[in-house]
């Protein structure tokens, strides 16, 4: 079997890493780090990877707006979902002094607002979890932490001082695997599709009309905007369901005619939720 | 006529103080800058100023999710909005040398993304636009330039390298005016509601059935985690009609009884869109 090159934003040691690792374990598979989603997103265009791990929405802090808006330009699909446990650790040098500042991602950050402020720590965004914990260990920074998973600490040899620092404990990440080629699993029981409608009253409701008159579960709604016309949007929907099932079918066509856009973004088993 | 207090997050020349600028012309007002969101927030719940000005959606970058939490969580009204066109410059000290680094607000990074590309800039993220060319100018960074307004640059003294550097040109943000009193105008044409329903199948759907039936035309719907359920949402809708006319108020109560939580944010005069 040849090996499955997987492709994931971050460092090692990030939270997509892991969630990829327990994707991909029975895949003989490597993980390739990008520093932004906009290469992640390349990389697998341009086929050096063949699928990628992309955080699409935190519990705690909402949507991930870039991986959305990747999702639209670049003509890719999903082919998967995992949802992943984030417990954030405070991670020092071993020679730490008394603390002044935490790095870490801006999501990570905001999920740990209130222990920051007990700590008076000053809050340093940067482009990873991981990537912060080498950060200020390259740098031997002594009076910096960073917030970022248990792995990440154990990969750069780093002291942890606290675990599971985050405000909420129900704090999980759903993310998607991303691939050029569609998924054509027959038990598929999940779909992710994207619209946009025209700005008329009822237009989305005649849309959902579709959902509702055949109970089908629709588990997210996103808006995005589409960036050319202001106030204008891209809705995308997760529903549970297979599309070539009779009834889904059926109110895909619908869908489809009623939209200026339309695009399956593709069907794939269902993630169990923790 | 008392002096109107006035909040906004950022610095003075940040495109909120220039859009309070204009919204509040016609009163005496004065504007007091706060350096977070929950600042923001805290001081008009406490009766520190009597309304905030506070961007809500951006029409290339989308919503702005920290100021959704926020209505959310304090019991305050929304009893105004006006569109603000956003027009970037870069900035830099008068003796600059050759730029390495541009500081911004990083929503007004991601909104200059090429341009940063193509200057080959690092950047670097801070609280605010304004803040940014504040920040340079306190420092004396020489080989630093921020992303800001043209005002921000007259404010602090600075040369504008270039106007208009923003990647797409139909760059509009909306804001809100928060105040701990609603706004009982009787022309109100616009209403801003939140709502949270059950994960059931065709929950969604009922609720626009209210508005679709009454062919009210919804302008904007969003969504955002509870945080304390993972994957349940809370539902924000801004609909152009006044709560009071007559088949607006059966919707709203229908809404009502449909939903787990149910709040009128409130009812304000229609801003023009440029």
């Amino acid at each position: 079997m040849d090996i499955v090159k997987i492709g994931f934003q971050g460092e090692s040691g990030s939270y997509s890493e892991i969630a990829a690792l327990t994707f991909f374990s029975k895949f003989k598979s490597c993980f390739i780090p990008f520093r932004s989603f906009q290469d992640l997103f390349d990389n697998v265009d341009n086929s050096y990877v063949d699928a990628a791990i992309v955080p699409i929405e935190n519990s705690i802090e909402g949507s991930v707006n870039e991986a959305y808006d990747l999702l639209v330009e670049k003509h890719l699909f999903v082919t998967g979902e995992i949802y992943q446990r984030i417990r954030h650790c405070l991670i020092v040098n071993k020679q730490y002094r008394e603390l002044k500042t935490v790095f870490s991602h801006p999501q990570a950050l905001a999920q740990c607002r209130n222990y920051i402020r007990k700590k008076s720590l000053e809050s340093v965004p940067l482009y990873d979890t991981a990537g912060s914990v080498k950060f200020i260990k390259e740098h031997a920074m002594l009076d910096a932490s960073a917030i970022a998973s248990k792995r990440s600490a154990e990969i750069y040899d780093m002291k942890i001082i606290e675990e599971g620092i985050e405000d909420k404990n129900n704090n999980f990440t759903r993310f998607l695997i991303v691939s050029k080629i569609p998924n054509n699993q027959t038990n598929a029981d999940k779909t992710s599709i994207i619209f946009s409608i025209s700005h008329t009253p009822g237009s989305l409701f005649l849309i959902l009309k579709e959902f509702a008159a055949k109970n089908i579960n629709l588990t997210k709604i996103e808006s995005r905007p589409t960036k050319d016309i202001p106030w204008e949007y891209y809705f995308f929907v997760d529903f549970e369901g297979n599309p070539n099932a009779d009834g889904v079918r059926a109110s895909l066509l619908n869908i489809k005619n009623e939209s200026i856009f339309f695009k399956i973004l593709g069907s794939y088993k269902k993630a169990e939720i923790f």
